[in-house]
Order: structure tokens, then sequence, then C-alpha cells
């Protein structure tokens, strides 16, 4: 791991950073393919949305871009990016004065096994329901305990994703990934008004899916309703799109489209 | 402001510190006297069960006292004490082997204006309405942005503070407060199951009132309800306890019970 804060490589942050004291920031992590920030524009439109979401003015594209050239050089890896409030003093108001923090770090590419590229993963659901908080729905902010809790559901199971639904018993996504349901022609991904984070494969896939002669729908969907889809794949923007082959009890024996989307992708 | 980082002073943090990433973590502020931590050992419990109900292994008491004594000495100030998970690679789930970082905080009184104490304070109802995750609810965790969200709502009004509701349109608490309103001698404060912070000073206001005659009650209340109120105070560990003198249109004439209460807590 190496990082950039501000520019400047660093290790560490100051302590009175916002982000520290109350998750006051917000994120995005996608892969670098031999120097080049893979979908830049898009999840720099994605960053400087969810910034101004919650009242921080995210760094210009340039900048940001910079930083990223500066620690990947040719270099593939995963870039995280963090724009936090910058610092403030004790209290939750915020500075009439902010300089926002820009944090970008380079990681190298987790090493997941082949076989969920391959062939799928398979899914339990999570305990943890999400609340609802509309204001904050769809924003990859940093309050994200409800994830890490729902993540250590995992803790010595076999699973490689969970499920998370909402306090009404409506899917949402999974801990670290969005999801689609396949009905015939019909492409269903949750509502995420009040609850969950707006990745950008989401966004592509939404985008793209009608090069594949699906129909994008975005609604509620039940859980016990995810059994009746014909094929459900989870994505994000580090591990592209994984076929789901099993929920809970429930097994899936159509497949194929996880690879069409990634088709369409790339 | 000085800080210790695990027992060094320090200004900054490791970036890979799951605090940052995640708002990982839990914290209290309250006030250490001359030297020392006002309620202690209520203080100190609370920090533990929270840490506790994120599966988070707390620093023993004489740790963090210690830091305290050493950033302190005889004087008197805030102490704020983070603990979070420690540091963590990229991704939720949470590392096997957890070395928790705490973080003890010294800043100065904050100056607000003596009227607060003596008159009371005037409160706005806040637009945001919290979010319900029973998981989180009652535990001082680091994933604060509703209260941000919150508190910006303040910013230029001349308001002392902010009334938030969750989204059933229940009072649950202040932006940086716990909330107690009395209907002759029942002395109520909002059920925090859903939502909310539960702070030190609350507790003890439960555990005090029959001092003062008061039967202490936690249930739901509804904000039409808090205008039949014959009196409403707020509190917390810093502040000690603030009469509400106005809120929205409404006034009380009624007041005393701020300065009761403040007499039994001392």
């Amino acid at each position: 791991m190496s990082a950039m804060i501000n520019g400047q490589l660093a290790q560490s942050l100051s302590v009175m950073d916002r982000a520290l004291a109350y998750g006051d920031g917000i994120f995005r992590t996608f892969i670098v393919q031999k120097g080049a920030p893979l979908h830049w524009e898009l999840q720099y439109q994605k960053l400087a949305h969810d910034a101004a979401s919650i009242g921080i003015k995210c760094p210009p594209s340039e900048t940001i871009y910079a930083d990223i050239q500066h620690l990947f050089g040719d270099d593939t890896g995963v870039v995280k990016i963090i724009v936090s409030r910058g610092e403030g003093g004790r209290g939750y108001s915020i500075p009439t004065e902010q300089n926002p923090t820009r944090i970008v770090f380079k990681f190298s590419i987790p090493s997941y096994p082949e076989s969920y590229t391959r062939e799928g993963v398979v899914v339990h659901c999570c305990r943890l329901r999400l609340g609802q908080q509309p204001l904050l729905a769809g924003i990859k902010h940093l309050n994200r305990l409800e994830n890490v809790l729902a993540s250590q559901e995992r803790t010595g199971l076999n699973f490689q994703e969970g499920l998370m639904l909402d306090q009404h018993g409506h899917v949402i996504e999974g801990t670290m990934s969005n999801l689609f349901a396949r009905y015939q022609n019909r492409l269903l991904t949750p509502d995420l008004s009040q609850c969950g984070v707006a990745g950008v494969t989401r966004d592509q896939i939404i985008s793209l899916a009608h090069k594949i002669d699906l129909e994008p729908i975005v609604k509620h969907i039940a859980y016990n309703d995810l059994f009746d889809a014909d094929e459900v794949i989870l994505c994000n923007s580090v591990i592209g799109v994984w076929q789901v082959i099993g929920l809970d009890q429930h097994q899936w024996s159509n497949q194929g489209l996880a690879t069409k989307l990634k088709a369409i992708l790339n």
C-alpha cells in the first residue's frame, strides 16, 4: 500500500480530520490498468456527485488524476480515493472555511479465486437489515459500519458475499457489490432511494443492458421474488461481474449473464 | 488540542486505520476537572459496552486513565476518547487479529455563553429524520454523518441546538444532546432502541430522578406531544443540563428543572 494526502506521499492523517471523527467524507474504489484509471470520467462524476450531496467541495478531476499518475506510473492495481471535509474542531458543526482532504491509495489487485469469475459465487442473506436514510442513500460515504457488521456475519462460513435487505425485507445489495436479477428479458436492480450504494458498474449496466436485449428496471425486489429470477449477478468496479450460482438453499442452473455483461462493459 | 495514540503523543493516525475507512469505532467526550475525569467509571463502562456491541475489544480502564493523566496533569478541559478496530487492509472484513487503536484528545472547555446555562436555549426541529438501525442504536459510534447534516441545518440561524426525530416522527435527541420532558412528576426520555445515542448524563438522570421526586420513564414521544410538557431539558457530559425555553414557535414559561437536575448530578 502507498498513499498520497493532498498531493504528498504520506502514511498518516491529521487526528483532527473529520473523516476520523465522524466519517465525514466519501470514497470510490476501482481498477487502474497499466496506469490508466478505468472509467475515470464516470468514477470522478460519482465522486463529485457524492461529495456535493453532503456539501463537500470535491477537488478538481485533474488534481486527483495527477495523484493517481504519480502513485501508479504504469502499474496495475486498485485505487481508492477518499475525499473528506478536512480538518475541524471538536463538534459536529461544519467549519466556515472548508479545506477538503483528498487521500489517494494504491493497493494491489485482490486475489479472488479464478472460479468466482469463471463459475460464480455462493451468497448468503445477512441477518443485518439496512437502515433507511434517504439523505444518504446511494452515496458511497464513509459511514460504513453496517457493511462491516454484515461482512462479519460471513466469518468462518463458505460464502463469497452477503446479501443485505432493508428493514422491509427488500433486497438492496451485497456487502460490497450491487445486484441485478434477470427475469426473461427484464433486468431488475434494486431501488436505492432509501439505502444502499449506487456503484459505477451498476450505472454502466443500466446504460448498456439494451446491447444484449435486456430492459433495465430499477424497482423494489422482495427477497422471496429473487428466487424466481432466471439469473442473478453481483457487480462492482473491482470484481467486475460475478454470476450468483447459489443463495442460501437456492441454486440457479441458468448461467451466462455475467459473461455477457462483462463483454458489454469492456 | 493535543492527543495520544496508543499511549504516545501524536498528531496523526495511520491512513490504514479503520476509523478513517469505515468509521469503525466508538467514542466518548466529557469533562476533566483539575486532572480528574468526571464520572470516569460510568464513562468507561459506556465506552467498553459500545466497543463490545460492535465486536471491538476495549483497552483496559487503567490504560486509558493513564493516557488522560499524562495529557491533562492537573488541567481542566474536555477529553475525547476514540477506540477504533485498528488498522486493516482494504475491504470490510474484520482482520483475524484485531489491534484496536485508542486515541485520547485534550481540548479546551467550549465557551458557550453563560446565558445558555442560566436562562436556557432555543431549539429548532431538524428536517433530517434519523434512520433506524437497532444494531447500532444507542451506541456512540463514529458513523455520525446524520448528526453532521442535522447540525448544518442550523447554519446562520439563531438556535442553540437542533432536535432530531426518527422516520416515524418520534422525538429522539438533539444533534449533540439527549432530551427529557417533564409532565407533572413524570420525567420522560425517548426510547433509543432504534436510533440515537445513549449518553452518560441521560443514564445518570434516569438513575437519580427519584431524588427530586420525579419518575423516569423511557418511551416514544411524538413531536406534537412535546408541546404539552411542563418543561424540557437537554443534557450531555460537556454542557451538563440546558433548560429549553423555546422550540420552533413554542415557548415554555415553567423553568427550574435544569437547575434541579444539575444539583443532583453534582
